[in-house]
């Protein structure tokens, strides 16, 4: 594998994790980073992953990596077992890198992108010269992350590891039957909106369909209610009913205008839901 | 219009969202934005305004803006009605950029600027490729901003609007009445701070008067005492009173020293407030 | 004293302050900060200090400051005694600048660096032309780290103040008594984990010593689980029991294992603590 291409301009460095806004954590890695890379961009997705839900870091990072500059560096710290055994890892795909935990945060980008290369970070040049046992962020995803940004060959970060042996989690991919699809709740966003594990492109023809029923089989729930966009006029029901749409991330999601679905419908993460398909 | 001087330093691109800080969403737009202006400072003013809040946004943005450099572009998305027929727009406004769905959250800039022009987002090229309908902070709004950081002259960003057409709000400037002025309050802060929407310079005189009262009527609840800092020694009250005093945002507001006066009063925005001068 | 040495790359400035992220306190102080330092890097540390509690805005600057690059300019903002006598200050401590107030927040830089110099910002040509009674973080604190930062000599920004007038929290050391310290919880971070005011290198043989007890005396609560790292395996306990590890401060902590140890066990910032040797 050559050396990808890093932009002449100044590196991107993304930053996603557990560690909240009230400790200083995040402002301690930049410190570090700045410390090694003084040019870099250093961007929040997010710090407010639930504690240790490495499910959800993944799914963060995998609605966001692609809106980023080829070049661009993760910093992915969701890390229960920090201090552990776990690898710390680095990998080279599709046009970006990523470095974080060998726990599965990384999972929906090595489902989705070409793997060029992935090592693990056992180069303790590009740590810092102490590393603590409890914020490795600190000690070696942060400097490793800003000695990318300032060039260093991805290679001499540590040994390559086998693509086989990387942690992957159970992405729970819906599954499609005759007329309906099994699903998942994925994400509640900020809004409260329920996003479903269903891509549109399993269903691309959403709005053309005469009968889509969403169902929420512990609740005895069903919306069949579709719209384009959230201020969008009701097809049938009432203005505060719920009804599906497509959510940014490119998959089915449920909203009620101007409320919180999630608190209305008392729906929360990982809740079964099936997609009810008439073919016409 | 002539093309606005901007910056030879690095542009300044300034976000207001109502996204939160959990989803990534704002990390997303500055995803996109780096992709064109990879030169940018992108600045957050808050993400953290009450979903669909129009009027908060509009306030947080009017307390702020003027305090940016000439030049600074603001992203302002508070937008409920996403995907529906309002438009995306953008203004240059006194020396500095807003882009922003049409729907009153640049009221205030409106009120206290001269409007050199206003577009409507309708030149595609400066969007994403796929634009969705229901996050165009990323696909329109977050693309604009970062184009026009990079010097694409204002006027090609889509047709001309009439200012007469702009959206606005409904500012309910406070109103004067022989010796009293009818207001509300505009904001509640971090601190509890209860904002008043009279600004200082309708009463400049306010601790040369002998008497100044804040009624509350809803409550039976007048203040009278002043203070001009937070800790300053009661004047005739105890230090667990309320007491009025300027906000650093130029308006009345009431504090209660070391405490949470709105939690402590159970005030809460929009409630209807009178001052009541005695003039000497 | 020599005027210090600044990087020849971007100047950083960390801010650290009690605004919260609503009100959009701290982009207006950015926005200042970039009308006059244009190349600078912002860099949050926190805003989520409980509103006016000093003692925890000095706790998370001491764990912070040393991973910012020499030259970083610390701009601390808690503040409840804004507008009054107090002195805005600035100090050259180490191979860094404080700008704050002078209210106890830089205690332990003071105690733990050397110090170069201290002003009174009393020199008013660094802060904005008005300066309001409730924004000084805005009005003078953003504007002179700003001016420091473009390369303002130290000594300009006011009148020097003798080291022993400066304003300093009881720090409330640990008290070491036999096979014994008496100490306390000084920080309960974002995961829950109660941080105590002991440092490593009191008791560098933590994990070799045959008994070490962490007492509760408040609770009847006796910790002597050790470990390395949050995952490891219990030596002794099980795996939901409380147990005692370094916290990356290099201060004795408590967590419990994929839980939150503060709300687990009840306790909160300032309970005393004792820890128990027995030294073998």
């Amino acid at each position: 594998m050559a050396q990808p291409f890093l932009s002449p301009v100044r590196p991107v460095v993304a930053l996603l994790t557990d560690f909240g806004s009230r400790d200083g954590y995040v402002g301690i890695m930049k410190g570090v980073m700045l410390g090694i890379a003084p040019d870099a961009h250093l961007i929040d997705i997010t710090h407010d992953i639930a504690p240790q839900d490495i499910a959800l870091g993944a799914w963060l990072l995998a609605t966001s990596y692609r809106y980023f500059p080829a070049g661009t560096i993760f910093t992915c710290v969701v890390d229960p077992g920090v201090g552990s055994t776990r690898y710390p890892i680095a990998l080279h795909a599709g046009e970006q890198f990523f470095v974080a935990p060998d726990n599965g945060v990384l999972s929906y980008v090595l489902a989705q992108q070409p793997l060029h290369a992935a090592v693990r970070l056992s180069n303790a040049a590009y740590h810092l010269s102490t590393v603590s046992a409890t914020f490795q962020g600190r000690d070696i995803f942060a400097p490793v992350s800003a000695h990318l940004a300032q060039g260093v060959p991805f290679s001499s970060l540590g040994e390559a590891l086998e693509p086989a042996t990387l942690q992957r989690l159970d992405l729970k991919l819906p599954i499609r039957q005759e007329e309906s699809i099994a699903a998942h709740i994925i994400h509640i966003d900020h809004f409260g909106n329920l996003v479903t594990s269903i891509p549109l492109n399993m269903v691309p023809d959403l709005f053309d369909l005469l009968s889509v029923r969403l169902a929420f089989p512990a609740r005895h729930l069903v919306i069949s209610e579709r719209r384009r966009y959230f201020a969008a006029q009701p097809a049938q029901g009432k203005d505060d009913e719920p009804f599906i749409y497509v959510d940014s991330s490119g998959y089915l999601a449920v909203a009620i205008r101007n409320a919180n679905a999630a608190r209305a419908l008392g729906i929360q993460t990982d809740e079964r839901v099936t997609l009810i398909l008439k073919i016409v």
